[in-house]
């Protein structure tokens, strides 16, 4: 017999909704309707809109969306910088039923053919800064289906180089409704969204988010953050970065402020936190590098608490000092596309208060621990799938399960089946967990060099070099040697004016490293670096092979 | 043929985790387990307990149930004031798969023991201060299932009158196992708390909450509220009221300290103010009230800008305004128990700020927007279902639907049905709705007055006598009248000292209403409340039919 507590008690209409982020937005413009909901560009001219401005400009993308033919389960690419336009794109192409595929706006024309197809878009929205790839791309573009073409205008770019059709955004808003009557997803698990993942080698994967998990994540970062209603978000992270991390939809959840920002650059940004009153932001490590290494007069009169988060790359010791000289709150989290952006954090503990930069930069430089609303992460032994001890030693692969993950890839269910096997979601990157639950990331599975015999974790070796004050970045990769097997080959970008020689690095990296784990080759230069920021490791391995050995 | 999206994208054990409660906890004892949770008295000797603590002691409860053969779907009742055992059984409880029901501890014997047989529970937690209570409910009791009695004992009330059996708590606790593995719900639906609601007729209907829905408005009190971490939360809200509003999941969510009280009681509250910090409170107005007119002198050194929030009857302005001079923050909500407290708050306006005390009062007097993260709150034409205009003065009920609604009443299909019908939880409650989409309750439909064919709302009535600077509390209801059917007959308590007469309060009426809304008759006396400071109108409307008419 089932228990009194499952008898007469189902699930119907007034008692079950699937979550969605979508009835963010819609209560912001109900409770906040006359609160600023999108800022672009600066001084009078710029561009201001309410959230009840913003929705009714959602419900009418919605609304020209489905008269065009475009529903449930059809995807729709936008190829757009952090504008108004991006904002409205994560709430009404998801109101049409639609899933948002925000393309990487780095990317070149082959790769954006390729995910047009793949995805199968029935429709693109594209800034005027990327018509010309863009165009190449609709050209590249193999598969039949009409596209229908969408191309935003934007006084702040000036017109676009060429025009590929006759629809601007605007008229077609124009063509909908602004009080067209959306439905939320009829379920939770109905795709949102559908982002490329950069993968290094062969073609990109599409990651698919449902709307449970959007919701979910994106309030996850206000309790992160202790966002508060109203909060002014500067979008310097992009857009198109995992949905931006599912901010655009935090933000709604906050009624607060997106402060749109076409281009990264020190002096629009302060310019903004000054003139807007930012309160909050993310980006990788270059973004936060930029503005603590910007010119002492450009930093004047900030706001003051700014929060920034940051990932991608642990924050070293120096851009720790570097913002806390700015008065701004640095908070360090680690995710992937494949678990919405941040899947975890380190989390500040008041203890760490007390000790030295250096002290308090080791410990901030760990993952952490899973965000609030994810329900687990753990270090596994990747072949027994139990927990390593958590000595801070004992390697293993960070692997997630809970509702901040993909639903899976998109039309690759060989990738969706090992990415999920065992019921865990499978990071790719090694890490090691403390005592105190804290997880730090050793290397990618596919970045640990192995010399001799000896594994050497690329990020140690990172790290020394990093802690050389001539050092701006640097990444070091496995140089194919017929002794060793590998060796490990570091390329070093030098600060401005330094006069640092290979040698003199090799020699630094002597005194804090065990001599195989020490460079064999050292390169000068700027290193490639992905769209978001991330080093390119795939680029520098293929110039590892040719790099001089220096004699260590 | 199925959407791209839909192939080969199913739920998995790393994609998909039921929402509940119970990771809250697990989570503030891994990140933060030195991080006080539980403070109970003031002092030295107040006992003090961590995250890592209490969770340890969740966990013993949960093993020691299993133990005691109380698994899933189990039900365990718990009488007890607002300390530390209090807040581990909304956690250890559901942790053995169990159902907690918080027993309402100022019930009579009779009504007790009608719970734990309808509600079928096999154990029983229990305070000494409801020894002797409970030892009548177990005689009275009719089923002839075993019940396993565990009876708490605390220094801070000494020792029970009397014994019901042999196990105290601490003993069942050191039975358990500091490390159990719990496991969280089979499924989000699962069933996590029984509350029975104080219906005014009839049996108590007991109301289930789902751990989905316990979650979602767990997290929604900390959006409202914009609650940080860490927030220090001061217990003056009884816990088996809708399980607290929640908020023993909410202080978990935040990793923030439970500041016990066992007793309502001015100059105990503000000693917990000042001494624990306390950031965030909860209660009827009559809470408020007390804080208010307390003497000055216990009023000295209080924390700044302490969150206040108060439903069960919209704040009058004077106690907006006492409030305000106290140096808190008052927010307004509303809900039942059906919808785990509260389920709409009046979102304040900034523009309200600049209006005079009494129209900010009568703003924030409304019932105002959904929750956060409810789905919709709407006020509908009852045979209809429709939206009423939103004109201020068109009735209807209000409505909720989303995942802040009981899975249903225990073993009642019928009320669950009534209660649901047409896809929207019926509160019961008759309100209208401002085009600024705010709603205003209007009154309860069963305390609507019909006199000469005409609606009375005793809501209106109610309104002008609190407006008389004599009255503390007051009531109206109908009194049957041969003549009109049925007349407004006032209850009245005055305050200290007050030389006011009936005949006055009638006067102030005919100022302020309509000739046929005034009251009839007027009776002063202490007003009889619920264990959660609402006026019992049912006992009122018993009282009415003697009470003496005045010439009008």
């Amino acid at each position: 017999m089932s228990s009194i507590y499952d008898q007469d008690l189902p699930r119907n209409d007034a008692n079950f909704a699937p979550l969605s982020p979508l009835g963010f937005i819609e209560r912001a413009a109900q409770v906040y309707p006359n609160r600023l909901a999108v800022v672009h560009g600066r001084g009078e001219q710029a561009l201001r809109r309410t959230w009840a401005q913003t929705y009714a400009r959602c419900r009418q993308l919605a609304s020209a969306l489905r008269q065009a033919g475009i529903g449930k389960n059809d995807t729709v690419a936008v190829m757009l910088p952090n504008t108004p336009p991006m904002v409205e794109a994560h709430f009404g192409i998801p109101m049409a039923g639609a899933v948002l595929n925000a393309l990487n706006t780095r990317l070149d024309a082959e790769t954006i053919a390729f995910m047009l197809d793949h995805g199968e878009a029935k429709a693109v929205i594209v800034d005027p800064e990327f018509a010309l790839v863009m165009q190449k791309a609709l050209a590249l573009r193999q598969s039949p289906q009409p596209l229908q073409l969408i191309e935003v205008e934007d006084d702040l770019y000036g017109p676009a180089p060429v025009r590929l059709g006759t629809l601007t955004y605007e008229d077609f808003l124009a063509g909908g409704d602004p009080d067209f009557a959306w439905e939320g997803p009829a379920d939770e698990w109905d795709a949102i969204a559908l982002n490329y993942t950069s993968g290094t080698t062969g073609n990109p994967k599409g990651v698919v988010y449902h709307h449970r998990g959007a919701a979910v994540n994106a309030i996850s970062n206000v309790l992160e953050w202790d966002m508060p209603k109203h909060a002014v978000y500067l979008w310097t992270l992009p857009m198109f970065h995992c949905n931006g991390w599912c901010f655009p939809w935090t933000v709604a959840a906050r009624a607060g402020v997106n402060v749109c920002l076409r281009r990264v650059d020190p002096e629009a940004i302060f310019g903004m936190m000054r003139e807007h009153g930012v309160t909050h932001y993310c980006g990788a490590p270059i973004v936060h590098g930029l503005l603590v290494n910007a010119p002492a007069a450009l930093k004047e009169g900030l706001p003051s608490g700014v929060k920034a988060m940051v990932a991608g790359a642990a924050p070293p010791a120096s851009m720790i000092e570097g913002m806390e000289a700015l008065g701004f709150d640095l908070t360090h989290v680690y995710g992937l596309t494949e678990v919405y952006g941040p899947a975890t954090v380190c989390a500040k503990d008041e203890a760490w208060d007390a000790l030295d930069i250096g002290e308090r930069a080791r410990l901030n430089a760990r993952q952490g621990v899973r965000y609030h609303l994810q329900r687990e992460v753990q270090v596994l032994n990747q072949d027994t799938m139990t927990p390593v001890p958590h000595d801070g030693e004992t390697m293993g692969e960070i692997m997630f399960r809970g509702n901040i993950a993909m639903k899976g890839y998109l039309k690759n269910p060989q990738a969706t089946a090992e990415a999920f096997a065992g019921g865990w979601f499978h990071s790719g990157d090694l890490a090691v967990q403390y005592p105190d639950g804290y997880i730090k990331i050793k290397d990618r599975s596919k970045d640990i060099i192995i010399s001799g015999g000896e594994n050497i974790s690329s990020i140690e070796v990172e790290d020394v070099l990093y802690r050389h004050p001539d050092v701006l970045a640097a990444a070091v990769v496995a140089k194919p040697d017929a002794r060793w097997g590998e060796t490990p080959c570091a390329f070093v970008e030098l600060k401005a004016g330094a006069q640092t020689t290979p040698e003199d690095i090799v020699a630094h990296c002597k005194k804090h490293l065990a001599g195989f784990k020490v460079p064999r080759a050292v390169v000068f230069g700027e290193l490639p670096k992905t769209s978001t920021g991330k080093i390119q490791k795939f680029e520098l391995r293929r110039q590892a092979g040719s790099a001089t050995a220096i004699n260590v």
